[in-house]
């Protein structure tokens, strides 16, 4: 027989092991979040009851999500960014969110190296995305493993998205609170925010802004503070404020800071932050039930090529968007029936 | 044995029912979007046989989405935008996407008084929008009712929305050109637009630009084309022009109908404009099959109570996403093997 895997122990004893992580045990942290991460069906069994025991020691981080075009200085100002809070006695974990990553060695190297300084500070804990799949299944565990930090002590959560598709929109589901960073520039550089990136905002920050490049700062924060008077919603009671960092000379994080907290005592005071983690909850566990009942047909080959067959049905004019949903509701049920 | 109702021909015999609607007889179209609308199962598939048989004549129209709050004064600017095209050899539907509203005999007579000439003009068919129910639900048969508009001859359809929660990203789903209408005013007026309308627009038009609200108009026109710079997503090769109009004074109409047609060529041009009516269709197929697989669940009493049940233990603390979500469709799983 082969030896019993690394993983034995925390499959055998999730409660010996949820223990460990509350204890603040670096290693046992690393490995329930490559746990939370395995596709394995007795993984993702063990992950849960995992989770489930760490549920009561969940919660109590601030949860911020971070994005901003390739270029605009996100692990730099990541970087100093966690070291000030490390400094007040905060703990930090830094995760992310980017399907289009593969789960290498490189990749890994890639994050410690690029916060060479954090990724070595004992009061932080950084971890790359893991593996490209879908957006909502890397999205899902990113979560998972926000709960695992969260268990382990650290209460900052930096989740970092660089923006691919949707990927803003699922990183801002899952935290209290999304800073997009901007890079200075009142020109060209301005356009091509990405689609609805300003209406998930709770601040923007122009990062760069340092040396040369403090006119081009204030300016697009001044253009930005216009986009956001014209597209802030009815109803809405926070406005974004727009600030000016700059990661490289570690000046306006305080700043940053004070806001985020002025935000969660804004949503305090107001009586709504409950309800939006619960909402966010809700809205997880619904996005993952519809991804299960959508894998039930897109899982099967045979169901699946009949919907690829009803689509070019559809496209080639010969049945209606009812009539192909009927005939593919069908044919699940004729499945399920079989399997049973 | 009571007298068959009058839906019956139709049931018995959709071919005659599509040649008659392709015949232009008004009458036949009424009551072909009534079978559209109706929820019972038979009715649920003649339709779907009836719209089989016509899809062949449906596709040719100018489909165009117009949105803008209450008072901007769309029904006006729908009348005369439509009154216009009419005259110049169109026939005009109007469509309508409000979930909010209910199918009475107010409601059908509120949509003709707000548009006295054009419900009464040979060239317009005026249909207020179906009954309350879910977006999705409305939004599925009004798409149904524009291509039964359109094999009956409407070479342009307007599809109005009130802007009601997300109905505005739905009627850009089923549209060519999505319009949205502006009040002028360059003030506070100017804040609280819609969530995510200014990425759906292909053209900004402001309305009521007559008499004393000329300047205010220009100046709305102003802020509008500066904020559409800014949220411009890249890669976009249309950039929505911002127009003034009055459909009081029936000015600016003709100007809008140009652009129209100027972005119709844009598409034809860039060779997009067949791929996005696939693209729509196809995402109108997931979106039908998306709410026929969560309704296994959310129309199964048994299922709905679990489903309540696991959402209340997760806000507890006491159960992850991903587990209550297992449990859930293994009562799916039994419940559809028991049935079977």
């Amino acid at each position: 027989m082969p030896r019993a895997s690394q993983q034995t122990p925390i499959l055998d004893d999730p409660k010996l092991w949820a223990e460990r992580i509350v204890g603040g045990e670096r290693a046992a942290l690393a490995r329930a979040i490559t746990l939370v991460e395995s596709k394995r069906p007795d993984h993702r069994r063990a992950a849960q009851q995992l989770l489930t025991a760490l549920l009561p020691h969940t919660g109590a981080a601030r949860r911020i999500g971070i994005t901003g075009v390739p270029g605009v200085g996100k692990s730099t100002f990541i970087e100093a960014f966690g070291l000030m809070l490390i400094e007040a006695g905060h703990k930090v974990a830094v995760l992310a969110v980017d399907p289009s990553s593969g789960r290498t060695g490189g990749s890994i190297l890639g994050d410690k190296t690029r916060m060479a300084q954090l990724s070595v500070n004992p009061g932080a804990y950084i971890r790359p995305s893991p593996a490209a799949g879908t957006l909502g299944g890397v999205a899902a565990k990113t979560r998972e493993s926000m709960l695992l930090c969260e268990a382990a002590g650290f209460d900052v959560i930096l989740i970092e998205t660089v923006g691919v598709g949707q990927s803003e929109t699922v990183v801002s589901e899952m935290v209290d609170f999304f800073l997009v960073l901007m890079l200075p520039g009142a020109g060209d550089e301005l356009q091509g925010i990405k689609k609805g990136v300003l209406e998930l905002a709770d601040m923007i920050a122009v990062n760069k802004a340092d040396g040369d490049n403090q006119k081009g700062a204030r300016a697009a924060a001044s253009h930005y503070r216009a986009a956001l008077h014209i597209t802030q919603p009815v109803g809405e009671t926070w406005t974004p404020p727009v600030l000016l960092c700059s990661g490289l000379a570690g000046e306006g994080l305080s700043e940053i800071w004070q806001q985020i907290n002025a935000h969660r005592d804004h949503l305090e005071e107001e009586g709504t932050f409950e309800a939006k983690r619960n909402a966010q909850q809700i809205r997880w566990m619904n996005s993952l039930l519809t991804d299960r009942l959508t894998g039930l047909i897109e899982e099967d080959d045979t169901l699946l090529a009949e919907k690829q067959r009803l689509e070019a049905a559809l496209i080639a004019g010969e049945t209606t968007p009812a009539s192909a949903v009927e005939e593919l509701m069908d044919a699940l049920q004729a499945s399920l029936r079989r399997s049973s």
